[in-house]
């Protein structure tokens, strides 16, 4: 596609010359003759007087984009830059499908098992009992579908997925290699001579409609009822989610957050990486709680950042740290203070 | 059931109308008719007043259950309402059971090994060379059991858990899915021109009877030695042990702890989530670590509480909490004394 | 081997009775006849005197052997006793290989594949299109390995391991059980409507020889690009490594580790268990990063320690954490100066 034919697509407005050929897409640091670039973050702005890109996607807005001289890239001018670069980057790039689209014959699929339209099972895929999944869904080798389970349409499973007895899974979801879906929650009541009585774990996990779980993921499933994780939430590789737990419709969470037993969490939240909360509490919806942070009681107040263990405001903890950072001072101040006070009270004694 | 015969297998005393049939179980606040329920915590006791549940498992210490009308539910007073909860569910769910009962067809199973009466294998379990698998143990799809491994009676493995070479597995041992028993201990002896050398990892895993091991869980083999799992210990999602550790009998962690290599843990030890510990150190027996804790040193005093990183006594831990959230006024105060001292001296220095 | 044979072996040297014969190698605090330990830690220098293992490698620098009497074990001296150590047991310890050495019928190999000599594929392994292989390279049972991805030669993969499509796998590299290479990047733009449109990752992974990688890690593909592990570096269990991130030579990683997309590491790094960074940092070369520490900046001088979340200089951070420790009782003495203040206040006033 030619740089014009690229703005067409997109509904910009070319800068420069606009007959050049696109053949590739790169990161603006990177960008050669050919390629494609964009725009995003103010921070890469220095780029783009030296950019080697035949073209770069910018915004609109963007005031001053330097002299257009012959050897300057084109620019393309959209209203979301980099939006637009995935567009085109899917467009235009020849990507390679990674999905079965047939049902190889080492898959092991029970005769009570439902299939929909366009299925794809890779090799050595095992469908349980009563298993029921939409058209177009496709399963890399490996994965194991237990009895019961329920998987929508348009799903993509990636290697070695294992999706439990009875779980239900939405459409469009898609799991990536080694999620574990509907493990036992943990769940065990002490007996008096200290060992613990399994509580048996007979609920499910319902992952609703455009769902995305990073790789190695846990989701357990409920003690009664269901874990639920709503419409369009994403979470990143080696999150754990506890039994009962309630994620909101799209949020977000960074890799390596565990998230325990009967916890809610609202709406278009954001969880940073490493992130813990405690079972039984309530996140509100918008929050948003920086890496590493550890959730001890309910967050009840919409949009608000929070940090540290135990999670603070972040403003509040922000200038703890600072206090923090300043105590060793502190100390040799107060020191200070304790010795002109008692030459003070020597001094003042003294007088008659 | 009814209500009187639930009572009879509990050994409880029902208060109230017993004769209703109970069909389901579910949780107090959503419990309806034909729902028998629990109460346990006293936090949910404003439920009992509301609940539409046909019966409700309570202590036999419960005082003030409040008036048995027509319309309120049964009671049934037992001495431990959840665990009397559980035996009921127990006896009246229809738990699917989600494991092979018998070899499939599509399992590879070396001529060498050694299976037990009532042994289940799903569709492309892998058992190794001269492995031995005790009776009654099942075994789901996706399974890979590595040469000369033993493993016990009753156990079940869910799928595609991976228990390496010459690793041991008591009896009535539960994996979940995605478990790794005996990967190599991460051990490297640095060469002094940068580069690492392999230790060579000979030991093996030995799990003990009714342990449980959380989903994608990581467990090393020793480099000489064992790796240990004592009796009834068990272990939420994504846990690391490393190599040569010992975990002493009913130790429970929350999910993603990690324990470094030769640490030795001992009895009956809670660890909440995310908590790390440094390698070679020992935690003395009913030690509770709270959440995302960093224990660098031997905890040596049984029964004792720990909290924050590095991990210190609770109390402490959260007298300095306080403390830190008071710090920046702490600085006000001391800014204010220092003007104060000042003025004083001055004053003083104007006095005859 | 008799211990003056281990000795040539090693180019040591044996102090005491150098004809015993060496049958097994242990611990030196379990050793007992015929076997070989070592003695490298000082800490371990106590059970010199006691061991009852017929001999002990010690290093050349040791000055105070003890008395080397009729039951004393023999001593072989040599530079480094722990490597020496290791050399001595994969010479005489008789090690089960737990991989497969020809190729199981199970296997699913495409037929564009191309394995080199002496390839080893365990059961139910899966090969996609236009793989490529390496020599001497094996696979345990039930790794999947991706279209178009290259395994280089003398590499060991354990059980259940997946790489993804189109990834690159150097020479000798090891990749411990469940380990997933190249799952998607965590790449979403944000919707005007709060929900997340995917952003394609069509970049690659890139594992450079005599790496090793831990069980169940987790190693995001690029959007664009490649996420790099350059040559000699080794991960330890559970370690998430995001999106376009470059891991310099020889850096290792403790467990639980996560690397947020785009950071790019020096070489000779060390990472304790459960760090957590940011995304877009650099790490400066010979970086050492204690346990649970959260770098949230780039670390630009090389050879330095941090710790703490916000990571700092090690030594700032041990000075935060006495003053801390100390914080209770400072509060207290700024109290008591505020009165002693307050009295002198008085005082001076009621002074003519």
């Amino acid at each position: 596609m030619t740089i014009h034919e690229i703005a067409a697509f997109l509904q910009g407005e070319v800068v420069g010359n606009g007959n050049v050929e696109i053949l590739r897409v790169a990161k603006i640091e990177e960008a050669g003759p050919g390629d494609l670039t964009f725009l995003a973050n103010p921070q890469y702005q220095k780029y783009l007087g030296v950019t080697r890109a035949s073209a770069v996607l910018v915004s609109s807005a963007l005031e001053d984009a330097g002299p257009r001289n012959g050897s300057a890239p084109a620019l393309i001018r959209v209203q979301d830059p980099y939006l637009a670069f995935i567009r085109v980057v899917k467009k235009i790039t020849p990507v390679l499908d990674p999905f079965p689209t047939s049902i190889h014959p080492t898959a092991v699929v029970a005769s009570s098992a439902t299939l929909g339209t366009n299925v794809g099972l890779g090799a050595h895929v095992v469908v349980g009992e009563n298993v029921t999944i939409g058209e177009n869904t496709r399963i890399a080798p490996g994965c194991v579908i237990g009895q019961q389970a329920r998987i929508g349409n348009d799903c993509l499973l990636y290697a070695n997925v294992s999706v439990g007895h009875q779980c239900v899974i939405g459409h469009r979801v898609i799991l990536q290699a080694g999620v574990v879906i509907g493990s036992d929650g943990f769940g065990f009541a002490p007996r008096k001579d200290g060992t613990y009585e399994k509580i048996p774990q007979l609920g499910i996990v319902v992952v609703e409609d455009d769902v995305e779980i990073g790789a190695n993921c846990t989701i357990d499933r409920a003690t009664l009822g269901e874990t639920v994780l709503k419409r369009g939430t994403k979470l990143d590789n080696l999150i754990q989610i506890g039994h009962n737990v309630v994620v909101g419709e799209n949020t977000v969470m960074a890799a390596q957050v565990g998230i325990s037993g009967s916890t809610k969490i609202g709406k278009n939240v954001m969880i940073g990486g490493q992130v813990g909360t405690a079972g039984h509490i309530e996140i509100a919806d918008r929050s948003i709680i920086l890496g590493q942070s550890g959730v001890s009681k309910s967050l009840k107040e919409p949009g608000k950042s929070y940090f540290g263990t135990p999670a603070k405001d972040q403003r509040k903890a922000q200038r703890m740290e600072v206090a923090l950072r300043n105590l060793p001072q502190l100390m040799e101040t107060v020191k200070e203070l304790q010795k002109k006070v008692e030459a003070l009270t020597k001094a003042i004694e003294k007088k008659p």
